[in-house]
């Protein structure tokens, strides 16, 4: 039975005993088998673990300079909460880059836990040494002020080909970015620590030589 | 003159001394000009060098969970050998990942050394952790079962844009992964070794001063 | 007020203190919104930063080996002056690649600073253990003889959907690669450095936990 | 109230008074949002309309020549009946084509409607002549033999980024293909038969001249 | 010298005239390169013409069903005037199609002359039976309702690669889809009037036979 | 035993009786596996069909107008000879059109019987109406000016992922181009003049109602 006082601890464990392939798997038996971000959502630094709860953000290209160019998003960047994780869907641009070194820095005084984008960042170097976890399509100089604006947060967003809504949790590590509705996260975390357990026991029997058939039918798992 | 007593010794010596590079170079010389995989396929890992002879595996996408789902993948790696490479064709797949951590250690126990995937694979921190040698068209962390299952192994197979026979030697570094198909291994490789010595020479010149131009007019190298 | 004795000074002076982000701000500040490369075009190793003097080069796939096959290649990098970055536009090939560690050492004792190409190198863990910064499209191992070959140099050229003029100043970092059109160097320089100082200034604000509406509102800048 | 003495008279009722278009707004209505196939699955022939029930088969490539190599695409066609359209899934491959003039007269033989399939066909100018509705990805030349295989049908197949259950009603015309749920049909017919005469009443005052505000306002559909 | 009583009159004698062809070579020698959209932009029907003034939309993708969710399209399209071609960019969306045949009604009821989109319409048949002038980058049958909606409109916008300016004058045919800036429009349509002259000249002398040479040497055209 | 007083009446004769299709298949039984262009290489207009000799042409992207700028391009075409296919590689650009009517026109006038090009032609409505068979992948309005330019004729190129010499005859019709190498054609004519013969025997029997495994078994062709 797992049992947290807070969800900061509860993310903590989750950041230092699960994997994203884990729950991936978990989900899978639980029928939800569209929750894998596209694997062109990658960490910006090796090592990079992010767990959290969904801020979702809608970011959209436009071609002219707004007066405030960055209001939305400064404004959404101001509304994050402690284990938030911002969840950008920018459909998938290619022509700016939503986020940066000082971005993050914002976003972590907030308490905010790591960002997830379907498009690009800049200041990797920066990103890397802050160790802000920070998940996306591709590295990018350019600056978003005229090339492109949030129009809303909290709404409903696609990210890596995965239907993301507000408040759901993240996890991403090196293997890719995993969402787990709301409404199964009570079911996904138990049982992924139990199938952690399993594949110890699993890679047991292998390491000493067993045949993959052998160790499959004894597990069944993989 | 190269002689070897056996081909584990043989595949370490062209660990060490050999490049995908070189081998690429001698193939092309001698008008085997199609050998060298698409570069999206790339090392897991920084350092890895994979060569071996090719264990081919062909896996196809599906759309149902079969009974015992990964039935053709667990006999396939149960049918590894020492200084072999598997090599498997996912036709590009982008829905799942064929590989992971616990294959990589039952495939290491048999003495496999490494794989080859126009696919994905998964668990790559900890495939990295045991310099297990996997070279992939990227990182997913989506479970085979159910998305995708082997229906022959030792077959002909397309791998990165080559064509990749069953026993073909396998060679993958960090500028990618050449096949030297069977009836030509007795020639390429001390072709290569003999085009390795040429280019420290020519270095020396460049590091010299030489200009490009005197320097492969003296070689006929480059 | 910036004074440089000569342009190498210049150009260290613009690697130790500046980075594309902030180069291409102040040349979308001064309406020359389209000088940012592609973001497929990554260094080939973390930390490789490239500043100097573009020396354009055009290269284009063929289908057959000439006699003296590198013969524009080999002019071309024996052209090299000191402070030079060869761009190289090979109309994003990726049937070859164009660069490597000999032909980096040759560039290196012409006093050439470093390449930026819209397709392939090899040789990345040569390249990378010299320290010569690479921006490239790709890696592979496929030799150009036969494959590409060099039609011009010192032309404009297109690298990485941005037209590039001989004697133009390139930047290039982890965040990618700026193009400085001649005609505006004097001006983006100083400019750079002083929007550098500014980012400072917001930084410590963020750090001491402004919220970004405020810090935004007092700096202007992001 | 729809009813019908049999299928086949409702299959030509659905052709000849329903679009795709209407049925997948009714699809949308209901909450199934994901049944409109990819836009590059288009008709062979300008004017074709495909409807009936799926027929599902699975091909994969292959990079061999086996004994009887068109064995499971034969079973499949043999098994045709009335009112089947076949839907194959080739995992989008573009090396191969699957159809061509004589399986759709030995299709047309066992009474089948037409054929969806996430690939290639040939003889496109017979199939024209022979005016049997073909919707595909593309069209080319190369035969099937030594370069793909059926290795199931009646199976559950993805076509055009929709999951297609066998016995699924499927309707394809120039705005594309679409697939009704068995467990939805009964709803959707109906529905749709509706819409299209609500669709009548808005353009009639449109080409009165009703600014598109007032008329949307009336009849509340687009 | 042109001269005509209003625009109407003006794009009719364009239509009858001119090509977008001709239109983007005069564009070419004036240094306005950048002007013909993306091949991808074509005709919906064989022999679709469009010409008039650009009234721009911007159209972005979205992930709920909004009240109202019409609205900004719905305002666009009772905002059109005579002569105006609507110019929408949906940031090259693929996930559901922009247009159909009720608002191709409204649109011809306010005077428009067509559309442009560099995303999807739907309706194709009855667009082609009302010969509305539609230029798209694909067909599909999925209605915006909750996958997109329009921000703004008589904005900048980019369609096909092309900046359009709200006034701009747009020129498509079966080779594509021009933009004369405003700014440039005085200049280009009387150029074009005699580059097409000029053509005819050479046409004549190539079916007499003439060598290309020498047709181009006396004619100084192609 | 085919026999022909001289060519032009032996291409009249396959653009006759022959097809893509049936050419490919007998080529696909010589064991020449790879002379399919790919499927973006489609017709001008319905109907177009193309044979002749390959006179081979090589147009690589440039980034300035040189004088005299097409050069190469006219010498290609005062090059053409009766019977002659134009068969181009542009390295699948995407930036300018190369062919259009006036070229049309000239190369008729020397006898050509049409072109393949591995990218645009412009004035798709003039080529229809003069019924110049043209193979292209794409349409576009813009001229080849400062965009591209021709840099070799008679080498060997590469068209649609085919290895075209020339010399080679060219097949090409609503199903797609194949190459037929030099060295097969006396071989593949009346292998592919039988194969038509066993499909119509084939097509009765499937006519009459014969199951697909019967008729195949009986004819072993598909």
């Amino acid at each position: 039975m797992v049992n947290f006082t807070n969800e900061h601890e509860m993310f903590d464990m989750m950041r230092d005993k699960l994997s994203a392939s884990v729950i991936s798997d978990v989900l899978d038996s639980l029928g939800a088998r569209g929750q894998g971000m596209r694997s062109d959502i990658r960490p910006v630094y090796p090592g990079a673990i992010v767990v959290g709860r969904a801020y979702t953000v809608l970011n959209v290209d436009i071609y002219q300079v707004f007066d405030d160019p960055y209001k939305g998003e400064i404004e959404a960047i101001d509304s994050l909460k402690p284990n938030d994780v911002m969840v950008v869907c920018t459909n998938r641009s290619t022509r700016t880059c939503f986020w940066g070194e000082l971005l993050s820095t914002a976003a972590r005084a907030r308490g905010a836990r790591g960002i997830v984008i379907d498009g690009y960042t800049r200041d990797a170097a920066q990103i890397t040494e802050m160790q802000f976890p920070a998940f996306v399509a591709g590295i990018s100089m350019l600056d978003s002020k005229g090339r492109s604006m949030v129009i809303d947060h909290g709404c409903p967003v696609n990210c890596g080909d995965v239907l993301v809504n507000h408040g759901d949790i993240i996890f991403g590590d090196i293997d890719g970015v995993v969402v787990i509705p709301k409404e199964l996260e009570k079911e996904v975390i138990p049982l992924a620590l139990e199938k952690v357990e399993k594949e110890d026991l699993l890679r047991d029997d292998l390491l000493k030589g067993a045949m993959m058939r052998d160790a499959y039918n004894k597990h069944q798992i993989l």
